[in-house]
């Protein structure tokens, strides 16, 4: 079941540099790993932004929650879910 | 070069029944066509609205703008574009 | 699986009035059949508004979207659609 | 009398992280107390949001207002509430 | 128990003036009605605006959405509807 | 000469807990004082919010203004005033 | 008393030509009326806007609504009202 | 003295469609010969949408909004007027 | 050629309070000095806003901006600029 | 391949003045190599606001994205990108 995922990330402009650094990392690591699960579908960057436009595939909203509050930057994170279905003239559902 | 494409449509309740259906077909046909091109490369629809998420890959603007506007209800949508680019944490993208 | 569904109908003036009464009964049929289904949960009247506050159990999102729009008023109404988790304070998720 | 209450929380990045593990541990026994009492009829998690959607019911609007701003974490949360009435096609209200 | 409701009017222009004349008629005694009822406890134009702040004192939800849904122009009326409580520092509230 | 005024207070959190009490103190003793002198004609709370609805009745625009930044928490405080006029329903208004 | 008024006009493109020519030149002549008489202070043309920018001298809010709803193209116009003040800095309410 | 111009058309559905024809021909023509004048600097597609982003270059507000209301598509046209100025890191502008 | 000027002044609370009186006196200073220079034609207190309303005289958009840039609370300020043109039906505009 | 890129810089009100000067000259410098290698077509100040319209000319939409996050204040800057095609009344794309 597919989910369109808008994040915009806002980290405070007095945050502990180190902190920040662990933080950026931690949160790519994060990602990669939900991206090799087959569970975070499709990951854009969303040009001029600090954040992003993604595809999730989940069996279920609880999933979909605790994925994304699996995030560590998931603190200062804005997320915006719109939940998709399939088109009816999507050419990959043409019997 | 990837374009994320929101879509909504708003038929006027008064319109001939007969040119709508066939503006709705003819809508049909050309979305099948696009995608067939490989420029519409995702639609979806949106849970509980008339409209879509798509994403096009297209060389240029003006490509994307000339196939935007030869959809056969273009009068009737509102349309919302957004550029895309290649995320830094997509695993595609990595080396 | 739920969501929550918030409608807002809006009738055009002019429609003729037998028209306007046909759909509202067999609106209110289908709505009374999808209750009896076990898929809408809740339906809740918004205090001074023509439309409501919904809460939908399914088990995808394509079935949501064929639900929501088999509804007779559909195509008047205005739908915005909310994906619903269990929440961790939820008395009834307790252990 | 029911209502409709959104509850988005925010609490600030700097503030002292055991008073912050204390607020949210007694926000969470005070959410649990309402729904024993049988105020607080409903508490969903609205996915990707650090809130909620619940349902009150509730004897007056000065009850409700009590309720809420009896919550621990009151000075960090924004509410919204709607008041919610019984639908005329709510299949529990038919004759 | 009192409830705040902005009401904002909108008659189609091309309503058959007779019908208009009625209407507007109608609603005037029924707001004069539910003001001797002791239901509308305040009427107040918005200045610049074809609509009014209002307060009504209602047992309940429900009956104040009888109340409005039975004013002659709700078909033409937008309706934002707060619910109001008992403020702390109310002289009349005070011990 | 009536005016509808909606003010919502915000207190930054980390601010002198004994500034603080002091400040909500003298707002509420102003807040009283304003209703004896009449001017401050209906004082209500927005259920949920840390605001509240008013209506003031005072001779002119400078008047209302000295009277509101008069108010301890003026500076914390968002205000949106509106004009109100004799509606002509309102059952106190007719000859 | 000063009131800042912001009008924008939008008449139906299907409305009667001679009825539009009556009302424009109407509006025109009860524009330059109010003028004369010292209530309109200012009238500005908000650039690239079908409507204006104003200023009103008016002893009472009742006046300046019945003012305003005077206007032969009152129906098709919507007006936003803000009360004006005296200016601290204002170079002419200097002692 | 130039201006950031957004206009965005939109033309009735039910509008005669030879009136609609000389209309978009008439509008075509005014825009070359704005642009020829040097008054229109640039005149820009927004991507999937049926409007425009210009910079008009006029010696004032006058005179643009006298070039602005000379289209032939004013009365469907929305326009919102940007004043810009020379901008200290412009290369153009340095010394 | 008059610009309508919004301004909004929003000061931070943990301002250091000999900065701020010193600042809101020369603000004040050179609020004066424009208004003898004739260039700052109107300022008018919004009731209820810690801002104003004010009309600009000036001979270009670049001056403007220099005005508005020079005022001392500059930083702390939220503007929005508006073109304004003669109006056809102003009485001081008629032959 | 033309964006329009409306750009709004907000540095907060305690950062270190030392710092802050190196961004904004190191910003600065970076703005002028941007138009001396020909991105940067267009760059002009909004009158009243501490931001700025630019039109960039590059290849793709990741070119874009670099450039943008390039800059030195890119943390501080919210930026809101447009893309732009050729408008067929274009003057200087007429045949």
């Amino acid at each position: 079941m597919l989910f369109h995922v808008r994040m915009e990330v806002s980290l405070p402009h007095d945050l502990d540099p180190n902190r920040r650094t662990e933080l950026v990392q931690a949160e790519r690591d994060r990602t990669l790993e939900l991206q090799r699960m087959g569970v975070w579908l499709h990951l854009w960057r969303v040009v001029g932004h600090p954040g992003s436009i993604s595809v999730f595939d989940v069996p279920s909203n609880d999933e979909l929650h605790a994925f994304l509050s699996s995030l560590p930057l998931w603190e200062f994170t804005t997320v915006e879910v719109t939940p998709l279905g399939t088109h009816s003239s999507d050419l990959a559902a043409q019997p």
